[in-house]
């Protein structure tokens, strides 16, 4: 392997996308290949510091543009200062979201012009993209009962947590989740969609199949 | 007056904006004029946190990439809730920076394209722009001067102070003046440039000068 390969996993929350990433990426270096996990918004310093003005409390009232363009700031770093390093490393890169989910939360969820997000895409990383990306596709009423028992389990509450993205009523979910499937239906080599209401074993092993078949 | 006058001030370190800024502002007010003063980055909370990013030690080194979307994340917060809704209320609105610095710093100082960062301002901007533009223009080895004895009657060095842009080398500050003066003689009607190194009282009385022409 000559090159790396560039994974992004998307999904609503309680999509089950950590446990999936954390399974593939042990899966992986189990049969020696060279993986790193990264997330968005995130995965170096800089864009950390951005991921807290956007999903921390304190972080700030912004509007839709402006989150657009502090998503796009972190992704620059974090192209520059991981992705591609690794990537031409022969790495293997997993990353918990990438630019669909700013088109999904932002464009169809925040319903922010779709164009707007293209064109600065394409102004700040050109045709870069995934090799692979797995939508974890679930109806929001699962989604969200799932993300609640999680975060009981953890004794935790939303108020005590990060208030993430996700932590929006049921309509936005819905134009997210069909947001992410026009994206997949508009790329289908790339976007796979799986169901995420099926057994986590089940889902492991179809993930781990699609990427051997990429790897070899 | 049934609309707002907007005012940007430009310049290098040490050039004497924000003594100037505050002249007119007192000398407005004390006609009538219903005046705010503001700045950029900042001017709101959230912009005031990008600024915290972008100009103290420990903010991240950013790519020059990110540096033009975090200013253009912060401008566009700036103007939604700051800038657009004192002039809809006929306000004269005096900036200290605005958008001709993110070409002088980042792009003739920082030497990232201009094609970029003008593509990005018309993106998150579209037309919109100051109605006069004061380029206090002086030589980089004056305000350099200008500005250290500033830090030492405040019995501060550079490092105690914010990092600011302007701490940079020689070249880079000639690169600057370079911008801002190419800037203004491509909109004359727009920019005004002003001999920094003048008496302080004769700039602001032509600067009042030029700003009273424009309100009749």
């Amino acid at each position: 392997m000559n090159k790396g390969l560039f994974i992004s996993f998307e999904g609503g929350e309680g999509s089950g996308k950590t446990t999936q990433i954390n399974r593939l990426a042990e899966k992986l270096t189990s049969r020696k290949y060279n993986v790193i996990t990264t997330r968005e918004p995130g995965g170096t310093p800089e864009a950390e510091k951005i991921r807290d003005l956007l999903v921390q409390r304190t972080g700030g009232n912004w509007n839709p543009m402006a989150e657009c363009l502090l998503l796009y700031a972190a992704r620059a770093m974090h192209i520059e200062q991981v992705i591609w390093p690794a990537l031409e490393k022969g790495k293997i890169v997993i990353s918990d979201r990438f630019f669909d989910s700013t088109f999904a939360y932002q464009g169809y969820g925040r319903e922010f012009p779709l164009e707007y997000i293209k064109a600065l895409n394409d102004l700040v990383i050109g045709n870069f993209k995934p090799d692979i990306t797995f939508i974890l596709d679930l109806s929001p009423d699962k989604g969200l009962a799932r993300s609640t028992r999680r975060l009981a389990a953890e004794n935790l509450n939303v108020r005590q947590t990060e208030d993430r993205f996700e932590n929006l009523d049921l309509d936005f979910h819905a134009r997210l989740r069909q947001g992410f499937l026009e994206i997949a239906q508009k790329e289908p080599s790339r976007c796979q969609v799986i169901d995420a209401a099926q057994d986590v074993d089940a889902i492991a092993t179809k993930i781990e199949e699609l990427v051997m078949r990429k790897l070899k």
